[in-house]
């Protein structure tokens, strides 16, 4: 692959070398399946503790309150399938920016027979507490509500909705897989009763995730088998995956505020420059995660301008990275009212921790040219 | 760890060195999302889309065909449950030896309103298919039967049984998870709708697996979000467990008859010296994997035996390796009609393409030592 730039780290992140170290020995040693009762089968499962006590530790929850799962995804299904599961039919609530992985499997629910209500938004991507007041006004029994987006990078103030959840004796979950790693995120301070967590978004590997959870609530299993994980995820556990979890959830903890540091620095010479090209940046007037920038260019496509910048050599995303084939505008961009033809023009660019200034710099330039290149092009077909 | 000899292939194998070589570049360098659209994302498309030939080419199928999944439990979770919620409710059959990743989704069918039926096998650990016409003289919409046990290495017939499910015009999965890399394995000779795999148990990573599926069945998924896998199975795909599951699919089926030809020495001198020593072998007057070999001494507890070996430098297996703490005698013993008190005996060699035949011997002669240690210990607590 020819050297390019990668600027979309919330679609996935590179491996860190040191991640990679501490799973080397359990990808080249013969290891046991962690249920087995011999030398290789405890070794297993003291590395699998060994990462529960670390992925815990970042967060602020307790190792007994880590359920491993295969990654963010499978955490969000279990957070809101798996509980529903528990409980008769009810409502659901979910915000307006949810990611696939919540917002599918809520609708899952809707067609089993669910209530599913939708809590708006504002101009700047926040709910609002008095728009989940109004929701609650219903008898709702699961809310979930996304800790920072994945396009726009806004955060929102969970520990206020998931306090009013409780109020409402609502089950509160929070989809906290963009904001790990970015932003300091503690499990008890959420007021939440479940969370979840993605490996490969924080230089971890891919293929390990887990949902946070308070072990009060009531949960069926989504995959049903040997009895893993005190038997509410079942099948061999992904050893090196989990290692490499635990160790990148270790390293993020400590770096945390080199880390944050460096990409708001980033991302402000981005959007110095953004300004100065006349961008629309969205969900700029809230707080966001310090390395996401989520903008438009008037009358530019936002594929075609991905496309443009690809060939520069830039890696940038349009709309969600995470979700396959759709030319649909960005669900975010309309629930917080950006008229769709401006939300045709979305690109996302996402820093991560290999990132350089220089990197900026040579990005904003190519941008330029790519934007007066498309405008010469638009204005011919005019 | 001190140096062990690993007996228990059937928990989980060693990485292949040429495996873990195709999966280092997508560990050590900077990946894509597969669904995103630039240069990083089409490179880890592209490699998914090699390994989903080379899979499907291991057993058979056609690439369309493989749904990746996390592993061998998802794959059966998804046979069976994903097939029920497209269908309304009825009746599931699963043969009485079923691994607990088919069985308990087939119970949970049951708390849900379907009816299970269990289909038994004769003494000799095959179920004959007279036990399954008989089981569908009622309408059946699901049957789930087993290509080979993990516990005993018996194999069925499911060409046969597949042939009959089909006349009944009920839906078959088989889960090949402990056959494939053992025996050849066809999914079009094998007469079945779906086929679960596992990449683990054939020297590739944790954390792949697949469901070989006839496009025809409808199926839900049990994991909803971005839509990976045609819908199927959504989550950001694990690219390098993906592509190490190809590169060990490719070298199982082009090391068949070499690794199939060295497992069966090994085995058959295992079995002269377990003859020697008065072992019951459970399951020996049927066809098996030839690998996989499950035994008892009379008088003698298995998990006691299990942990003599284990500091004697021996891994072997009690049970079921896959399952979690679980001291009742094996589920499949009893349903071949073993009396309790032999099941509880039981312990399994599993070999694996690393063995020699020098481990044997050396297994053969601490496992003699043991038993007459444990068989003087018995007598003078008698």
């Amino acid at each position: 692959m020819r050297r390019a730039t990668y600027f979309d780290n919330n679609g996935t992140t590179a491996l860190h070398p040191k991640v990679l170290q501490a799973m080397l020995s359990y990808l080249s040693e013969q290891q046991g399946n962690a249920t087995s009762r011999h030398i290789f089968g405890r070794s297993a499962r003291n590395a699998i503790d060994q990462a529960r006590e670390q992925v815990a530790d970042a967060v602020g929850a307790h190792p007994s309150q880590v359920i491993f799962t295969s990654g963010g995804t499978e955490a969000d299904n279990l957070a809101i399938t798996g509980v529903a599961q528990a409980l008769e039919k009810g409502r659901v609530a979910i915000s307006s920016l949810e990611h696939p992985a919540v917002s599918r499997p809520a609708e899952a629910l809707r067609w089993q027979g669910w209530a599913l209500d939708q809590v708006d938004c504002n101009a700047h991507g926040q709910v609002e507490t008095s728009a989940l007041e109004a929701i609650l006004k219903n008898k709702v029994d699961i809310v979930s509500i996304m800790l920072a987006n994945n396009e726009t990078g806004v955060i929102q103030d969970i520990a206020a909705l998931g306090d009013i959840a409780r109020q409402h004796k609502a089950y509160m979950h929070t989809d906290a897989v963009q904001a790990l790693g970015k932003i300091n995120v503690d499990f008890s301070g959420l007021n939440v009763h479940a969370m979840s967590l993605s490996s490969h978004k924080i230089n971890g590997p891919q293929g390990a995730g887990a949902l946070i959870m308070d072990k009060r609530i009531d949960i069926q299993p989504l995959l049903y088998g040997g009895g893993q994980e005190k038997g509410l995820r079942s099948g061999s556990e992904n050893i090196a995956a989990i290692v490499g979890f635990g160790a990148a959830c270790q390293l993020a903890a400590n770096e945390a505020r080199d880390r944050q540091g460096k990409l708001a620095v980033l991302r402000e010479r981005l959007e110095q420059g953004l300004h100065h090209l006349d961008a629309v940046i969205f969900g700029a007037g809230a707080e966001r995660l310090p390395n996401t920038s989520f903008f438009a260019f008037e009358g530019i496509e936002g594929e075609t301008l991905v496309m443009a910048l690809d060939k520069q050599g830039f890696a940038v995303a349009s709309g969600s990275a995470c979700s396959s084939d759709n030319t649909e505008p960005s669900h975010v961009l309309l629930a917080m009212g950006i008229h769709p033809d401006i939300a045709r023009g979305a690109i996302r660019v996402s820093f991560g921790n290999n990132n350089e200034l220089h990197e900026v710099e040579a990005f904003l330039q190519a941008l330029e040219g790519e934007l007066t290149r498309l405008r010469k092009l638009t204005a011919i077909a005019v």
